[in-house]
């Protein structure tokens, strides 16, 4: 894929992608993509990851059904971070459940966190293994 | 800072900071912290980065008086990304003029991209340097 071209990899081969709710803004969760999640991402308009903990292609939601249909794929001016605008099925990106991943929040003395109330679902209901 | 113990930087001491515009949602720019920026972050509600490319601390808007009023502070489930809500002065997040450093979005045929029209200053005007 031509546009890859000019895309910037770090040295492990890998951008930060954010996935943005396309239809609230909220920024759900931002992970890592190697050269064939992206391609396979804006062909597909789903949204594939690179997992570094499983080292293997990370199909959101290939295990909840809670994928994420791609409504656009931007990249910033240093060509080196991904930038979704997603429709997050089944309503939480997060794996606990919660709608997105920076559910807490540094609290005003900076000494804590406070967490936000955006459960969705029950992981226990939703991953079996 | 107690808080900071909890935060997951990686093997260079850093974490990514993803900040998105509090009035608008727009994701604006995603840079990277180390434990000082952090730090110095949540204390003095200004946002504040580490250049990888001059290794140094990076007081976003101290040349461009551009700077980003932090609204919020949250982290990601796995603790090993920053998300800042920001008031940002002058506008404009990106060195480019635009508004979100996000200004390339890539086209349906996926081999180029859409620019956006987001420019709010003439760089030339706002870095003497």
């Amino acid at each position: 894929m031509k546009l890859l071209e000019s895309i910037k990899f770090d040295s492990n081969g890998l951008i930060p992608a954010i996935a943005q709710d396309d239809a609230t803004g909220d920024v759900l969760m931002m992970a890592w993509m190697n050269r064939e999640s992206l391609e396979e991402t804006v062909t597909t308009r789903r949204a594939v990851y690179w997992s570094r903990s499983r080292k293997k292609l990370w199909r959101k939601g290939e295990e909840s059904g809670h994928v994420q249909e791609v409504k656009s794929v931007s990249i910033d001016c240093d060509a080196d971070v991904v930038l979704l605008r997603v429709n997050q099925i089944g309503g939480a990106a997060c794996h606990t459940g919660h709608r997105s991943c920076f559910f807490r929040e540094v609290n005003s003395q900076g000494d804590g966190f406070i967490e936000k109330n955006d459960i969705v679902f029950d992981p226990k209901n939703v991953y079996k293994k």
